[in-house]
C-alpha cells in the first residue's frame, strides 16, 4: 500500500486500499470541493521509472472565472482535463507534439456564461476549444427544432455540464495506472436522467491514454441518446499534407458542398481561406472484437494520433476538416459516435438515434495514442491496414442525408 | 439582552436590541457575505429547553457550485433553506419524518447554471428538487407565449433568483422564536419592480414552521403578480393508500387526463409506472379569518403534514399528483395560490390573476405542521372538518380551462 | 521610478518600467486573479498635489454574487468600474455630484445571471443600472430577428462579457495619470473574433476621465460591428428644466412617439407619470478634428456633465430621455455611436453597420467632464458653441426609420 503525505492529501483522500490510493477531489453529494490540490508520485512515495503529478486548479478570468482544470503529467504527457466542462480534454502536450487546437475561442468558459440555446441552439460555439468534447447523451447534431417542437442546441449538453463528482484512484501496484473518474449528470425533472461515468486512463511513461465511459439510465423508462467523441486536432500534426487514415467501408460527404472534397478526403489543405468545413461520414469497420482505427499524421509522417474505438459501441465516424485559416479555427475533427451530426430528427430515420434501457448502461472505449516519429506512424497506420484488410472504402457521391428538402 | 459570542458572531452581527439579536449573513447593498458561519443557543449563551443551531454552508459539486444552504435546526426539525434559490425549503428533516422527495435532480443547482427559456420554458426543471419552492411573483403556471408575445416561463422567477439579504433574528425573550428573512428582488427595467421579504420562523422544540413573506410593488404602476406555494412531499410521508384531505368546496380536474382521477381524487397509489401526473384545482375554504388547512398523510395515518394558508391571501389550491416511479420523482404537491398552474394568459379570464398597486405590499402566511403520531393526525384532520363544515366538497367533471380548445 | 511596497503589491506587480508601474489584476491566459487589492498614492511613495487610491473588491450578495468592481479615487472623483460587466462604469461620485442615475436594478448583477435572449431579447435590462454602458461590438440596437434568422439581443453582448485582463498603469512621471485597461473579448467559433481593450485614464485631482478603446478584429475576414457608448444620467444634474446641448446638425425623433417631444428636445420634464421614452437622432457636427461635444446640466446651470466623442470615429448621437417616474428609472441618456438604437437590420441600409477588416483596429475615445459650477457649464456650452457655428440644429419630423412598416 503507498503511503500518502498527510500534508498534500488531508482533505482529499478518502479510501487507501489494498489496491489502490483514491481522492475525492469534488463531491456533489456531500458538498465539498478539495480546491487546488497536488500529488506527484514524489509526494505519494512511489518508486517509478517515470515520475508523475496531477494538479487541479481553479482559473479566474473573463468567462473562465471559476473554472476548475485537472492536469495530469505522466512524465510523457501533460493532459489537461476539465472538470468544469463535462471532463473534457482541453489539450495534451508531449515534447513538441500537441493534441488541441487553437481555437478562436481563447478561454476555458465556464457554463454559466453560456447561454446553449441562443443564435438558435448554436450558443455551444462560445466554448468550443478542446482537443476532446462529449457531445452527448441527451443529443447531440446540429441545432434544430426536434419533432415534439424543441429546439435541441448543437452537441447536446454534457460538456457543459460541471462534473458531480470528481476522483483521481492511483493503482497501488506496478505500473501504477492513474485514473481519474468524473461523473456527469444530465438530470431534469421529467425530461432525462442520464449519468456519465467518465475515466481517463494512463500509465506513467506511456504515450497512450484511455477513455473509459460508462452511460447510465437512472430513469425508470427507456430513452433515446447519442454520443460523438468530437476528437480535434490542429498544428503541428495539421498541415498542408497531413494525412487522414481511417478502416472503414464506406465514405460520404454530409451535403452538397463536401461533395468537391470527397475524393481527396485523406489529404489535408493548408489554411484556406473560404474553405469554411468539408465534414464526411465514414462506415468504419472494425476487427473481430469491434476495435477500429483512425490515425492522423503530419505531411513528414513524424508527428500524428492514433484514435482507437470500437464500433459496436460507436458505430460511425465523423470526419469534420475545417481548414479555414489559422484565426478562424485551423482543426480537423475525427469523431467516432453512435450518430453522425446532423439533428437528430434526421438520424432516427437512419436508426442512429439508439435507445437505453431503464438502469442500462452503454460503455463507451476509446485511445488516443502519440505518434513521435515515423516509425509510430508507420505501426498505427500498418494496424489500420489490418482492420481494413482487402476491403475497399468506397466513396459515395450522394449524402445520407438530402438537406435541401429540410 | 442576549450576550452574543464575538468569535461566532464577529463578522455577521449588526444588531443587538432589546429585543433580539440581528444576524445579517448577506447584504448585497453592501456588497457584503459572511460565508460559512453557525450559531447555536449553547454560542449565544441562550437557555433553552430545547437547544438550537444554525448553521450557513456553501456547496460545491456540479450545478450547485457555490450555493448557500442555510439550515436551522430547532432541536426537533432540520430546515435547509436554500438563499441562492430564492429562500425556498430544501427539506425538512425530524427523526423518521422528512418533508421533501426524491427529484432526479439531485444536486441543489446554482441559478447560473439554469437558461429558464430553455426547452420552451421548461429550465426549471433542470433544478426542481425542493419541499417549498415559490412559483411567482412576476407570474406563474405552464409554459407559454403571453399575449404580449413574451414567452412566459415555467412558474416564473423567483425560485432562480438568488437572496439580495439574508438575515437570521432570534428573540431575546422566551421561546426565542428564531426567524430567517431573505430578500427576493425581481427587478428588471421597464418590466419589473416586485421585492419579496420572505420569512421563516420557527420555535426551538416546536414542530410546526411558518412562512411571512412581504410581496411589495416598488414600481410607481401598478402591475400584475402570481404566486403559487408549491408544496411537494414524497416517502414517507406518501405511499400506496396515503390520503390528503382539504378545506374545499369545490374540485376539478385540470385537464381531460385528470377526470379519471376525480372521483378518487383524496387516495394515493403507490409509483405508478405511466401515471404521470394528476393535477385538480380545488376552491378552498377558509374559516371566519380566512385560515384554511390542507393535510396529507401516510396510509397508517401515524406520518403526515399539515399545511396551514389563508384564502384572503391565496384563494386558490392546487393538488399535484405525481406518483410516477420512484425513480421519475414519486411526489405530490399542494399547493396553495393566487393562481392555478395554468398559463398566465388563460387565468386572466378566471380572475385569477390580481393586480399589486405601486408602493403596495401583499401578504402571504403558511405553516407547515409535522404529524408524527396517529394523534397528531386526527387534531388536524379535526381542523380541515371544522373548517368544511357542512359544505361538501363538490367534484365538477369539467376542468377550468378548455386546454384543446389553445 | 517609483517604488513599490511589497506588501501592497505582491501579487499583482509585473512590470516596474522606466516609465510607469503596472499591475495585472486579472489575466485570463494564466488563469490569474489577484482579489481584493488597494493601491493608493502613500502606499506607493508618489508624491502629488492630489492624492489617490485605488480599490478591486468583490462584490456579494443575490445576482451580484462574484462581482468585481474596481474603484479608482483620484482625490477628486470616485469611478466606480466594473470588470465582471464589460468595464462598464457603474457610476462617478464627486461630492454632491453624482454621474449615475437610480435603476430599479439595483445589484450589479453577474452576467452568470442573465439569459441576453430571454423576453424576446430583453435580457439585457436585466442588468442595466451603470453610468456607461457599452452596446457593442457584435451588435447593438433593439432586439429583433435579423436578415440571416438569428435573434440579436438588446444592445449586443459586450457589457455581459467579464472582462479577461484587468491591467492598472500608474505613469512615473507627474501629473502620475492613471490608466485602467480591461480586455473584453467577443469570441464565438465561426461567429466573431472581435477583442477591445478598453482603457479609462484619469489624472489625480482632474475632473475629467478619458475612454481610450482599441476594438481589434482578430478573424481573418471582414466583420460588422456596431457600438454605442450608452452615458446615462439621473440627479442631481437630471431635474425638471435641466437641458441638453449638442453641437449637431439635424434632429429627428426615433418613431412616432418621439415626434411630440421634438421641438423642446432641449429641455427636461421633472419625473413623468407615462412619459415612459422618447427618443431623437441626431447627427453631430464636429470640429477640424472631428472633435464634439454634448452638455447635460441642471435647471440652475451649475452642476452638469460634458461628454466628448469624435464624429470620425463615432458619427451619430442617440438622445434618450426617460424621464419617466423615479421609481421607473428617472434617466436620460447621451449616447454617441457608429449607430442608432434601431436593430441592426434597419441600420444597414443607412450606412450604420460599418466594417472592420482583418486585424483592424478601431479606436473610440470620449472624455466626460464634471461641470461643478456655472463657470464651468458656460465654459462647456461655449465649446459646444464654437464647434456648432453657425449652422443651425435642423428638426425633422419624419423619423429615419419607418417602424410602423415592418
Amino acid at each position: 500500500m503507498i503511503k500518502p503525505i498527510a500534508a498534500a492529501v488531508l482533505l482529499a483522500l478518502t479510501t487507501v486500499s489494498a489496491q489502490a490510493v483514491e481522492f475525492v477531489l469534488t463531491e456533489s453529494s456531500s458538498g465539498q470541493d478539495v480546491g487546488n490540490w497536488q500529488v506527484s508520485s514524489q509526494s505519494l512515495g512511489i518508486k517509478t521509472d517515470t515520475a508523475f503529478r496531477l494538479e487541479k486548479r481553479r482559473l479566474h478570468g473573463g468567462k473562465q472565472e471559476g473554472v476548475d482544470v485537472l492536469v495530469v503529467n505522466n512524465g510523457v504527457m501533460e493532459i489537461t482535463l476539465v472538470p468544469t466542462r463535462g471532463m473534457g480534454i482541453y489539450q495534451v502536450k508531449s515534447g513538441d507534439l500537441r493534441l488541441g487546437w487553437d481555437s478562436p475561442v481563447k478561454e476555458i468558459v465556464n457554463p454559466a456564461f453560456i447561454d446553449l440555446e441562443s443564435r438558435n441552439g448554436l450558443g455551444w460555439l462560445d466554448g468550443f476549444n478542446e482537443m476532446m468534447v462529449r457531445c452527448g447523451y441527451e443529443w447531440t447534431g446540429h441545432p434544430g427544432v426536434d419533432d415534439n417542437g424543441q429546439l435541441l442546441s448543437l452537441h447536446g449538453r454534457a460538456q457543459n455540464t460541471p462534473a458531480s463528482t470528481v476522483k483521481v484512484i492511483i493503482d497501488d501496484a506496478a505500473p501504477h495506472t492513474i485514473h481519474v473518474q468524473g461523473m456527469v449528470a444530465e438530470h431534469t425533472f421529467k425530461k432525462t436522467n442520464l449519468t456519465t461515468l467518465t475515466e481517463l486512463s494512463v500509465t506513467p511513461g506511456s504515450r497512450t491514454f484511455e477513455i473509459h465511459d460508462r452511460l447510465t439510465n437512472q430513469a425508470d423508462y427507456a430513452d433515446e441518446y447519442q454520443i460523438i467523441y468530437h476528437s480535434n486536432f490542429g498544428t503541428p500534426i495539421l498541415e498542408e499534407g497531413a494525412q487522414v487514415t481511417a478502416a472503414a467501408s464506406e465514405i460520404s460527404p454530409f451535403n452538397d458542398y463536401a461533395k468537391a472534397g470527397l475524393k481527396g478526403w485523406q489529404t489535408y489543405q493548408g489554411p484556406t481561406k473560404d474553405y469554411d468545413e468539408m465534414v464526411f461520414n465514414l462506415k468504419p469497420i472494425g476487427d473481430a472484437q469491434g476495435h477500429s482505427l483512425a490515425v492522423l499524421h503530419n505531411k513528414a509522417g513524424n508527428l500524428g494520433v492514433a484514435v482507437g474505438y470500437n464500433v459496436k459501441q460507436l458505430p460511425v465516424l465523423t470526419l469534420w476538416k475545417n481548414t479555414d485559416t489559422k484565426q478562424q479555427g485551423y482543426v480537423t475533427g475525427i469523431e467516432p459516435g453512435t450518430s453522425y451530426a446532423y439533428n437528430t430528427k434526421y438520424q432516427r430515420p437512419l436508426g442512429l438515434v439508439p435507445t437505453i434501457q431503464p438502469g442500462e448502461t452503454k460503455s463507451f472505449d476509446l485511445s488516443y495514442t502519440l505518434l513521435r516519429s515515423a516509425d509510430d506512424t508507420r505501426q498505427a497506420l500498418a494496424e489500420v491496414a489490418r482492420i481494413q484488410g482487402k476491403q475497399a472504402t468506397q466513396q459515395v457521391e450522394k449524402p445520407l442525408v438530402d438537406l435541401s428538402k429540410h
